[in-house]
């Protein structure tokens, strides 16, 4: 069966959420602050319109993102048999994860900002240039306020648009970042939450076991190719009590030092078997030597697996960055 | 003498610069990217105007900022007998060091966004409201561009801008970022400056000796007060081929601890003496803690420094915090 996708504008997807009555909506795995505040942004907008909404999560978020749910609003009982299933930043029906089975084929929407969506809803609402799913959102419930007649959005739904908004952007350091991000959070600020705090919370707070694994991944760090590239190596003992969120951020860091055009983080997920994250800074194609491994990506991010001891591991992936390193 | 200072909004303070032809512009002593920023920025505009104008600084700033020159226009010869004095983000003449003996009583013009600002120049240009020095200079030179019919902006000094505002704001992280900040950011960027890579520079970009700091710095993490203060030690040789950026960055670590109120930074200026960084992030004051031990600043980042051996010191700032720390 050909699966075609219709293409919405926010007007048009709007009208097709305002004829609707009782909505799921599903972020991706390893859900983030986009996919998570999006979900959770547009579930409280839909509830303020007196409909049955509800989020849920292929994988469980981190507690970090708890603050999200003052954005709903207590519900009757939902309805689970009969729901129109939406999507927030979900690019490929694959990154539903545990709900690929059970909702991947049968999504009346989804909304994102990725340009590489493989339009597997029966609508979607696309802007590639967003910087964030929650932009596209925030846009999408002010038509649903212009059309409805009444301002759907406040102070909490503009927390959840803001978690998005900075957290893909880094808190604005990212170069996806553009006018337009700033213009929308601006226009989200105006809704007086609790920013600082807000950004303490998603930026700057460090539990004490991602200050000890910061340290362990500073201690690893080897150089290599007369220092274009940065490896760290944290064992599975390191990482025992860190979250996602706090490997992710570790990831960066040697991609930041001075000099460092690539930076390469090991992760040891089971005995023997490691987690690749490459990051470049500008003409390094990270996708090309992880696609060389196995794995995928993007040029400036990507990453593989690769079975073996540490020692193993760094051989394969330090051959396969000389291939393109050196080309500059 | 009394020494009145008239207050001047942006149209006034335009006229004013409009009138003269010979500019020096003032930085405060340890420049940082707002200082530097607004005053290469002012500079840039007045030079697009025919007007002779430089920047000096009492302290030479970090070689990261070289790239504000950018935004400057070679000029004839400079006549430096009869200039007229500018000071941008200057809160009070002593902050200009050096230039205090030589400038600080002859200031023309200051403009700043410290409330504190101590009125020490003959017209005052003050936005206390705004997060950065650049956000008022940025007002300022549209205003100038509006009256002289000319466009005076340009990428360079959209550039000089943006260091300011994102520096002051600590990239729209800090509680001083306003839906203002990002209304200013947003017009800055449609000037198509290079973001990314200036976000990388300012935001990301660690040296190997900032890295090797780094992780001395998370190494030598004490916790006091059952987790509500926890206290960096960094010895002299430890900072050695550390920046003032690089040392500043780390002041702010120990209060990013989960659970810590009070993150506290001894830093070994000479055998013997100890500069002391205090950054609270709720409820503690720490200038009142500073005060006690003759220092100085604001209630959530304020300094001192103590003689002694390190154990002295640690002692001596202890006692001081066991007063403040256990109100709540």
């Amino acid at each position: 069966m050909m699966n075609l996708t219709t293409k919405l504008d926010h007007k048009q997807a709007a009208g097709l959420l305002l004829q609707g009555d009782n909505f799921v909506i599903i972020c991706h795995a390893s859900p983030d602050g986009d996919t998570l505040g999006g979900a959770y942004a547009l579930c409280g907008a839909l509830q303020k319109l007196q409909k049955t909404a509800r989020v849920i999560t292929p994988e469980k978020p981190s507690p970090r993102f708890d603050y999200l749910k003052n954005a709903l609003v207590e519900t009757a009982e939902i309805d689970t048999e009969n729901e129109i299933i939406i999507t927030v930043d979900v690019a490929d029906k694959t990154l539903l994860g545990d709900c690929e089975k059970t909702h991947g084929d049968r999504v009346l929407l989804c909304i994102d900002h990725h340009v590489s969506n493989t339009e597997y809803a029966q609508n979607l609402l696309l802007e590639s240039e967003s910087s964030s799913a929650c932009e596209v959102v925030f846009e999408l419930i002010k038509k649903l306020s212009e059309i409805a007649g009444k301002n759907l959005m406040n102070t909490d739904i503009a927390a959840c648009l803001y978690t998005g908004l900075s957290t893909d952007t880094g808190c604005f350091k990212f170069s996806n970042t553009n006018a337009a991000s700033h213009r929308h959070a601006a226009e989200l600020f105006e809704y007086g939450f609790d920013s600082a705090n807000l950004n303490y919370l998603l930026f700057e707070m460090r539990t004490p076991e991602r200050l000890n694994l910061e340290r362990q991944a500073l201690e690893s760090v080897e150089y290599f190719f007369g220092g274009k590239c940065a490896i760290i190596t944290l064992s599975a003992v390191m990482m025992e009590g860190a979250d996602e969120e706090d490997l992710n951020a570790i990831s960066s860091v040697p991609r930041q030092i001075d000099g460092v055009e690539l930076g390469v983080t090991l992760k040891e997920k089971a005995a023997g078997i490691w987690k690749i994250s490459l990051r470049s800074n500008s003409y390094v194609n990270s996708q090309k030597i992880c696609a060389a491994l196995g794995g995928g990506g993007h040029k400036r991010a990507a990453g593989c697996r690769i079975k073996g001891t540490v020692e193993e591991c760094k051989v394969r992936i330090l051959d396969e960055i000389g291939k393109h390193i050196l080309d500059k």
